[in-house]
């Protein structure tokens, strides 16, 4: 029997079939490579729409890229990038942002994934002083990785405090399209609106194939970022099927209906975990994943089973993901198959 | 009246169709992501039997990446590459190899893009000079950035050249295909049995939408080369999406089928253009592409109509590519536009 | 009044007279650069005469390069670097290692600057996951910056942690001879006997104008450390110089009796400090350095007379450092300043 | 019998005696470290009065960092340099620019390792091409590293086509003495005067220990320099020496009285040289350099007794240094053997 992956991760599903129409129908003709195409410009509008007619937006491959050449654009080899110590960028990026920037990562504990302002403020150190590191950037994710959700107020108050100090506030947005269902506001509000400066809008984990935007909401900070992505390797050449796939995500709330899908789902399991007695959910289940404790010897067995991760190696927490691809049928026999694990153990 | 982008570059076209067909075949299910799914390993299968078992073999995003993370892979930042002057790699990636390997390019000249055991020989000084770039790689391009093919021997002897020389031969294969279509080979005769330690093996500019692969031919060689690539920004989550377009371009020879019509319709484009007075074509025409040099004069005219680009923008030599798309008709109109263009002036 | 600087850091001092005397003893005649002469032979056999004779021993111009070029030469761009969090390494060189070499450094909490396996072992994750930072070197410091010393027995618990995981141990020895003298050791039974596999060996802190070593305990991690200090802007020309110094610095013990009596006069000011309410000694005084709570205000005001640091600017510890130039009068008097202000508060 | 190292590199000589004494006069006495000290403030006093008060001004601690940090100050990664096929920082830097910066060298052959307008223009391509690095500094040598000395007027041109097309100039200034004392100009007239925007101004090879000046003419390219300058390993704890050098080397003309001598020894060598049939100056002799083409044998047979370099190691071109300790008889002694080796074959 093999193993059924649909819990492991979001990107574990495929792509939506209105992504994949959208890929066939640019393919006709020729069209300038790297990005000189009406197809990329349609999309650039679009997202304009959404994000403001002051921005800057550009493509790349994934959401590494956006992360690591976004911040590249805006920070220098002696500046620090301050971050909560779950956060993907320092956890699961393989020292990247290190290597490709040369700052430093400063790594925050917070109980669920979300900075503050008070998390922040005691790192704020050395400023001015040549042998420390320069604090120049707060990079939050929304949804965090922990599946909880910043609100818009969060946000502003990390915003004011960062511009206040000379800092500017960058957003992981791998899964701003979760956070914004949940939240119920369009993607403005939980981005620019709310005084970030530097955003990575993810459409992977969400029914796309590749493909994710850098929007600079000042143009200013965006100046050199055609020199970077392509130094960066990520300039792609055949750009119009990242475009046609952001122009179809973006279209008919493609966005919003697989987001809010996923983030249901992830509802559901949580309803049927929560009794269980033995398992124990960490983290409030806002955006489309789950985190609970479980014995460790029923995780062993149920990966026999189910893919899915740990959230650390040496702990019995473990991450289980919802998608947009996502079943009910799928969720009620999973959570059957840990009350069937836990109550036999 | 839109300009026809067809000869500008073989990234102007779309996807052939049996590559969006696969896009669709594999995208049912959950699988899991980054490469550990059964369609990644079979395209790894199919990629192993045409360049031996003893390979190690990885997919990134695009060429530029298959090349810097290749080379960054065997190669230390006090080490440099010798390329011929007019390499992509030195030319055309904005410095991003000297930026992420640290390395030095030794652009060396040649009058067809080839390098050749005389023409490398005299830049392999400071050996074991601290002051200085320590020699370690030879990188050529097959075909070359001029429309040039490699003959098997040719590269056999850079091989020799740089193995006695404790140096390593990389191969830039984004237009292999259109070598081996030339030459009627296999793709191996002209990579690894030839003497190449890396390689990078393009599907773009044939028929795919995107992905490379990256091939060592000694698995040594490659033994970082995940972290790298995971570092590198280039470590795809939906795998299944790249490996199943390059299980299709090696299905029923399409790599072959596409790179013999674009070379085909190179060589119609030159025979079209060969008897035009005033126009000079300056390089064999055995893969995809001509170079000609056409008045100045002309060459503004025709862009009017035409986009292509210039080999150099203060030079009146321009370069014409042909692609799997390209249409017999489209290269009797284009010439007979250039016929008529030079014939006026 | 000015300030006096003499408790500020052990770089306030200036520099032994025989080490003046050894630039003067050098300076006549031609002799190779880079270190292609006598003197500088005689120095690193003078080294290995210490360190052994397997070892092999380069000299750059300052700490900050001993480190970062040392580990530059043992670790790839996607390791990690276990440190403690008070590390000079990750505090105060601006973020170069992170710069220079790619890699992330790991910064473990500690109550006395001191490493040990039961801090560092929860930090071991990840270990062939190419998402995450490879876990490759533990560096420790010898005084620690909180002016504690390993025992050899501690230093030797995590060499073997550390070899039994693939991982090396790194030594910042900017006060090695401080920690020597005070445990009443060689200088190798605290290093490389210890397990020690790389030795940032100082000289500056302790009486030297410019210079410090590094050692390799293995000589083939320092296979290109040539290469690697020249592009690295370390190769000094007159390399004679730094060589003199470091003969002088091992003759007649002269690194041992300076670094003796500086530590002798930080346990002179503990002694003094002790006793004074209100003042509270918070780490051990082992080395040339002492870390004391003070009032806020009694800082403002000593401070004007007396250079010192708070440990970290948001506290009111402060780090008093003595050094060979340390005189017990001025021990005494500085005692008394503190005594007499904290008194008046 | 010991070889002869007096005509192998300016950098083979010892110290002049005023800088030793210079060094005994700073010694007393704490000061705080890292250049916050009142020697260190008399030095960048002095430089000032010859460089002009709108500079920025720093110490580092060889020539390769002066360069590598003076342009990593100015340059982003995507940026191109120009410079000669010979200047060091390009042959002799171990690919460190590269490495340190990222950008691109862009190696311009020249006659006599002068660059001028002519020369350079054609390399300006590519200007906003995301594709190809961006042309940003134009690097020259004064002295050039082929003894030859830029006029004042060959310098401006340079510059004024520099600042036409939004580039810099940088100047190596590692000989910028011996240029100067050629000239009989101030050594402001050559470089911020003419129009040079960052210039590196050696000391060591004319007779100091270690240390140069990085001198920024525009203050607002220097904002960053200082993290620069720690991050890059380059700020020395122990400042005052090498302010002290400085100091003594600017007072009394000694700088001039230095680099004079040692231009006039390599005019009386090349006064010898010019007549042995068989012998070939290559190049003008203006700075303290000489080039000549000496028969292959007898470059082998003077090895024995004087130690000197090839220009290139394959060719017979030799290059020959003098420096402020060139002794009259020494030159003559060469000569001689020269002329007898030459004679015998």
């Amino acid at each position: 029997m093999s193993v059924f992956a649909g819990f492991g991760s979001d990107n574990h599903s495929g792509v939506h079939p209105d992504i994949l129409s959208a890929l066939r129908n640019v393919n006709d003709g020729y069209v300038v490579a790297y990005g000189h195409d009406e197809y990329t410009e349609q999309a650039i509008t679009q997202l304009k729409e959404i994000f403001g007619k002051k921005t800057a937006i550009f493509f790349v491959y994934n959401g590494t890229a956006a992360n690591i050449l976004g911040l590249r654009s805006v920070t220098d080899s002696f500046h620090s990038i301050f971050c909560a110590e779950s956060a993907h960028l320092t956890v699961h990026e393989c020292c990247g942002p290190e290597n490709y920037i040369g700052a430093k990562l400063v790594n925050i504990p917070t109980p669920d994934g979300k900075l503050s302002v008070d998390f922040v403020e005691p790192y704020l150190i050395g400023v001015d002083d040549p042998h420390m590191a320069q604090p120049h950037v707060i990079s939050i994710t929304q949804a965090t990785e922990r599946g909880t959700v910043y609100r818009p107020k969060e946000i502003q108050s990390l915003a004011d405090f960062a511009h206040h100090h000379n800092m500017l506030l960058h957003m992981d947005g791998a899964r701003l399209c979760n956070a914004a269902a949940f939240l119920k506001t369009g993607l403005h509000e939980i981005s620019g609106e709310a005084g970030v400066d530097v955003l990575s809008f993810g459409g992977t984990k969400n029914g796309m194939m590749y493909g994710e935007a850098v929007v600079f909401f000042d143009t200013q900070l965006a100046k050199n970022f055609e020199f970077i992505r392509k130094q960066g390797m990520q300039l792609t050449s055949k750009m119009r099927y990242i475009s046609a796939q952001f122009s179809a995500f973006l279209a008919n709330d493609l966005w919003l209906r697989n987001a809010s899908h996923a983030n249901e789902m992830a509802r559901l399991l949580a309803e049927q975990l929560q009794n269980i007695p033995g398992i124990e959910i960490t983290q409030k289940v806002e955006a489309n994943m789950l985190y609970a404790v479980i014995p460790n010897q029923c995780i062993t067995r149920l990966q026999k089973q189910y893919y899915f991760h740990r959230f650390n190696e040496r702990t019995c927490e473990v991450r289980l993901m919802c998608s947009f691809t996502t079943q009910p049928p799928d969720v009620l026999s999973f959570a059957q198959a840990i009350r069937k694990t836990v109550g036999e153990t």
